[in-house]
């Protein structure tokens, strides 16, 4: 006990229920009721471990008692046995102290130093995991996760009134276990208000404070981005708490260049941070997946496989649903279904993404949406430019790492923005030249064709070199920008002489090519970027403004140059002229692509290519990113 | 030894084998038999594990044994040393005696209690796990299954002679690890008959006892379902005794509506009977799989899977091959290659589907099969109709938490059952308007299409309130039927417009739609619902008989209302007047789909058309169930 | 220790720096550096580990001494609390003898019996593992390897500076852990020179006696092999290294019948390789992945797929780089750029192949490349009868369980190697008449197809009877062949009328079916085989030379009896006749397929045509095999 005793004998102890023998001592007086009645006197509880006997001989003449009084008592003896024998004060003018039991609560980054003690532990349960012999209880406070073992039998939850959540009191012996510490339970209580609530806010505020992102400065001055950086502080510090609360993210990227500069970043500094704060090594494998995106929005079978693992994790492993975490993609409205979907579980999801955004659709679903739209900026400001920016607040580990990063990004989405210069000049002095960032951009590319929608972790570290292998990054990938280059040039083989030419209303030269007809099938690169690559060659050839469509048998890539195309407005239009060709898509304002039932394909060119030589003319409009 | 000893001098007493010198006393006579001469005197064996020496001295004058030679001898002495002496006894009017060794055989469920004491176990052994160090033999007597562990050497196979599905006598002590308990083996013995014999009669008894299903009640009275009780009975027995004896179940199932309210509630059930029959929470993992079929039939590359990892199973995890349960699939010739397949293998196969069965070509190779044509009914009774009434007969547990599910069935195959206004009275007991069922089967086949071929275990337990969370359920299903309803509704927009009509000779009204073509391709719904969705449209407008057919490059759905089809004939007639044209197919009766070489559509279209056009008008045949 | 001490007063012991006090004796003198000076005298080393005190009253009256100085000392005591007592040693007339410490080096395979001793291993690092707790580290010596934990905190490396494939000499308790031995580090020291390159020579030195193969004589004398078994052995040599130094093994096969009986019997010669060189019973499952290969070569995206699991399995697991095994693939230039995207890490290739070899191209890349090409022989001579050689010189337990193996080899690529019949004539006494091994080739493929892109093992074994169950295969062949035959007779029904006939200016019959058109798409046989089978019925039929191409799409299957095609050659003669059209392809020289872009289909054909009909004819040129 560590509360002074106190001499004054008019002093009556109320014991809390949970005070031990420990609370008690001879001469001290308490509260008590009578809990049996016997021959030779009564038995009283003070507490609900502390009991003894008042004596018969020690009563008033005129005493009577029944179970469920109150009286005061005096402790007068505690016998060899361990009995109690207290005797009763008469009297009412007492002074009523109030004794709790005063744990000495550990904390968990104390644990390793304290093998072979009974401590008290206080936090909330992280995760809840059956195995085939014990429970096991992660549980959190301020300092960290302790795993917390309880066996009832093999195979069976203990204590299944405790939640996942839930925030617990634990009682237990500080073990090792294949050198990880670990407590064995010897008693877990779900605790309640005042004292639940009490937790939970100081548990809150401990991971407030630890989840404040690190102060950075940026890599470059650029005011465009600057608007950006509270914005991205903010997803910094919803990342770090979700980390420190133990909470899986699922990372879904777009499958490109841009996609993989935002998202490789990302990963490793989530990476670092987790394990800087979970003891677990296993635990980055559990708490973060990075995935890259079918489609170039998210697709509702993608979600619903996302929340299908999710559940599954939860009923197998007794972790909490992950949070989503979108980059690159989740700006438009065609996101939203999927976002509706996940919104009917605990799922937060946050968004960063630079394609034109439709905040009305997307804002209701996510919990916080990072686009340079929104700031009065443009796709200028790539995605991986704004994540560079947003792991160097996640991780403070990061520094120097990331130099090159940027300029890969914005060669990949051929970005025009004012700090491309400089992002080069970075980069330069990490010792990129911009050749070489432009090999990095066409290696990437070619390595996410081939991974499919394997993430292919290690593999892209190296071609990115973000947490990968310098040597071999300076050796792999001018050989995969020269196999890109090369299967690049086999597809315009089969395609050049099949592209068919026009000049329109608006004076730009129309190119089009069936992209399924004139390329190899399956083969890199696909559609989208064949598409591109004869568009670039086009600008080039020409000098003049530049529309080329690349059609497939229910779909077309779209690129310009020069013409102010509002895709999104030609989707609508067209869908509004054509009823049953259901037309959908998406993408930049100039460059993009649409979808649409192949029955109606001929029609469907035909509306979109009266649009596009009504289009206006625009100098500005040169040389947009590809989607 | 707990049999009583005689003092009668005239008992000789005959050992088994196994006896060891507990089950002699000096004093006791025994029938011996001469295992060696030596220069003073004989040795005798009285039991394969006790001998002893008869000295010359105590033998007749005139006496002269050789090795073989039987004798009855008394126990004399035991020395110190352990060493026993016996002498001859003389004359042959004896009552002879039989003594075994009187084992105290554990039952595997009290183990628990006998933590530290060496025991004896009987059993079959059920699985034979080689890990990286022990040998981990799982040995199942009457009242549950105990890993017994046994170490030759570091992942060396200990005790090879020792097969899965052997039965034997272990010897061993009792420890626990992790919190489960398990058997230390110091002996292991594969048993011999008449021993094996009787254990695995006292096994198969145990099995028997414990696999008899449920008592049920039918959720409502419907003599159509009635006829097939004692069929499903006979499926819930089978899996109760699967179980029970740790064989695995591969559940394929058809991946839409009806075929979820299938195959749910007998997942849950039979989840739940595992873990009331075994230790291991990992149990229903790895004694459980329910699959989704890709096709409307099982397909041999469905069957290759299944049989490989049933193979790989058993050669890594020691495992039994599994039971092969089809729900909502199976009754048709189309299933049989693949069950002969598997016939190859040990693999029972049960089977409970509703389409129109062909039982001649099936019985020969399935274990039950309940089918309703079989019974005199049809497909107005669902598969889950059925298996709603088989999962409670496998768990008591499920009572009220399938009252829903059987409306939910026969509204996605729009049964039109008797019952079916009965079963919609007991869901809305059960808090379930028309309304909402119809949603939630439009929510589960929605979910079945995003989900592809994943099980989605979870998720589909919420959409269908088996097992899942019952706040999600209301909230979910409005919301994925909302989507399902907009997806339909696009993929009609796009096809609407293209519909033809003509009346053909039987003045039914034909529909046809290219759904490749005039669909919008790789998203909800896939052609056999955008095909059904136009002729539920078509039946409303005209109110006429309709045939509607959605046609692709190599297959054509066909719908069918108030005209008398023979889909299995048509096929059968088409592949016959078509040769080259490879025409095969299923379904029901009047609704199915076919499929032919892509080079002979036209002809194979023609032809089934004017076969349509042929087909009896019959008014009671309207709003038949879609496969 | 172990050497000898010597009496002469003249002897000074110089001790290597790790010598403790083991290695000093009162009485000895040894060379000693100062390394502090106090008021009463100074302290010297004489090895890292042994220091003492030259006592001021024992030094010489005008002695002065600086840090660094060296003298000569003398061992005058060892106190009772160990500290040491030296002496200065006048003069310089010394003989210096080097001690250093003798360790009693520990083999990996006497660790079972010194349980519980401190020992010494020296090996090189063959895995570093991280898991929750400990690092383990698996150290390779001459005799085994041997798990050596270490444990820093939770997760944490230990012993960070120790990296896979270093050298360490390790100090540790040996103790068992779930019945297998290990090595609880007490220390951890990467070697230096010259003690580490003596110790990879000895490692380089036991592995290479142990890697030296099995000593074979051929299944049949055959010249046209003979000249291939020194390449063989050299292939068997670096298999047998690759197990013993445990790197992983992952082996690409051609998915057909010939890839199969080459890749199988490989596997379980490798399989029982490890089981008897490594205890750990996973060994095979994590050191050997064999996986069919998509295409007829190995594609980029395999390659890139295959790498990107060895670098997670590095990360993860902290396993070595792969081994690629190429079998039945790998000798063309389409392999090569998969090649050399893995010459970028450090992965070793080796091919077994006998498609038309390009060794130019493609030995660069790989370190054994064996081919009948690269000696005069031709495809005669099949990857299966190769490999069953290959096996049997990898593991000794093969014996007689290959026999039938070559002949389903040949029947399976249709050789007309003059060895046939001797194959043959073994398979037959070995119980396979040739209507059965030709029933195993069907069911090959069959099943191959089937598992599409699944090794399905144990499957497989059984099928070809190689490490399987010789009943079940008995039971399994004839109806999977019987199978396969329905399916090859389905399709020809469907082709059959469709095939077109013409005879071209050589003389010879072509003929020519649209496989996409007038087959079932997706179903067994694919195109190439279905193309095969007709093209077979047809030189049955005619007794006359005969082409026949199977068109699809984009894609077309070549196949020729009596005509001397050069299929190579005429890819390339067709690229610059037709520049747009995209065409590649290989194969065998008359047998093979070519692919183009869908647009110029015809244009190829036509061309294809062409060519085909001024080739010469050849009696010679009969029943090619099937690629």
């Amino acid at each position: 006990m560590s509360d002074s005793r106190s001499d004054d004998r008019s002093v009556v102890y109320r014991l809390s229920p949970d005070c031990t023998s420990d609370a008690i001592e001879v001469g001290e007086r308490y509260h008590a009721r009578v809990n049996g009645v016997v021959e030779y006197g009564v038995f009283v509880d003070v507490s609900k471990h502390v009991s003894g006997l008042v004596h018969e001989s020690d009563m008033p003449e005129d005493a009577s008692y029944d179970v469920g009084d109150d009286l005061v008592v005096e402790l007068a003896a505690v016998r060899d046995n361990g009995d109690l024998s207290f005797e009763p004060v008469a009297g009412d003018d007492f002074e009523t102290v109030e004794r709790s039991v005063q744990y000495d609560v550990a904390a968990v980054e104390t644990l390793a130093d304290r093998v072979g003690d009974t401590v008290h532990l206080e936090g909330e349960v992280a995760q809840v995991k059956q195995t085939g012999g014990p429970t096991i209880f992660r549980v959190r406070d301020e300092t960290g996760i302790a795993p917390c073992t309880a066996f009832e039998e093999a195979g069976v939850r203990a204590y299944p009134e405790v939640d996942l959540e839930d925030v617990v009191h634990v009682t237990g012996e500080v073990e090792t276990r294949e050198g990880s510490v670990q407590v064995e339970i010897e008693d877990i209580d779900v605790l309640d208000d005042p004292a639940a609530t009490d937790l939970r806010d100081r548990l809150a505020a401990a991971v407030a404070e630890r989840a404040e992102p690190v102060e950075t400065e940026p890599l470059v001055e650029w005011p465009a981005l600057s608007g950006l950086r509270n914005d991205l502080r903010e997803v910094a510090r919803q990342l770090r708490k979700t980390v420190l609360e133990s909470r899986p993210i699922r990372m879904r990227h777009h499958a490109d260049g841009d996609g993989m500069c935002a998202s490789v970043p990302v990963q490793l500094a989530l990476e670092q941070f987790i394990d800087a704060t979970h003891q677990d090594d296993d635990a980055k494998r559990h708490l973060l997946k990075r995935l890259p995106s079918k489609a170039p929005y998210y697709e509702m079978e993608d979600a619903t496989r996302d929340l299908n693992f999710g559940l599954e994790d939860q009923a197998r492993h007794g972790q909490k649903l992950p949070l989503l975490l979108m980059l690159d993609n989740g700006s438009t409205e065609e996101d939203t279904p999927a976002y509706e979907a996940l919104d009917h579980y605990d799922i937060p999801i946050l968004v960063v993404d630079h394609h034109h955004p439709d905040p009305e659709a997307v804002d209701p679903f996510v919990d916080a949406h990072v686009n340079p739209y929104l700031h009065g900026e443009d796709y200028r400001i790539t995605t991986g430019m704004m994540c560079v920016e947003l792991a160097r607040m996640i991780s403070p580990e990061l520094d120097g790492e990331l130099d090159h990063v940027p300029a890969v990004a914005g060669l990949s989405d051929r970005s025009k923005a004012d700090a491309m210069s400089d992002y080069l000049a970075l980069a330069r002095d990490a010792g990129y030249d911009e050749e070489f960032l432009h090999d990095i951009s066409e290696a990437l590319d070619y390595e996410a064709y081939m991974l499919r929608y394997d993430s292919g972790a290690t593999l892209v570290n190296d071609v990115l070199n973000v947490g990968g292998d310098e040597e071999r990054h300076r050796d792999l990938v001018p050989f995969l920008a020269e196999k890109a280059e090369t299967a690049v040039d086999r597809q315009l083989d089969a395609a050049m002489p099949h592209v068919e030419h026009r000049t329109v209303a608006n004076d730009a030269n129309l190119y089009t090519i069936d992209v399924e007809e004139h390329a190899h099938r399956f083969q890199y690169p696909a559609p989208g970027k064949t598409t591109g690559e004869i568009h670039d060659e086009k600008v080039v050839e020409t000098g003049e403004p530049v529309i080329t469509i690349g059609v497939g048998p229910d779909f077309a890539v779209l690129r310009s140059d020069g013409v102010r195309l509002d895709i999104p407005q030609m989707v609508s239009d067209l869908n509004d002229e054509l009823p049953g060709a259901g037309v959908s898509g998406g993408g930049h304002l100039v460059v993009g692509s649409i979808r649409f039932v192949p029955g109606m394909r001929e029609q469907v060119l035909d509306a979109l290519i009266e649009k596009m030589a009504d289009a206006e003319l625009d100098e500005e409009l040169r040389s947009a990113p590809t989607r």
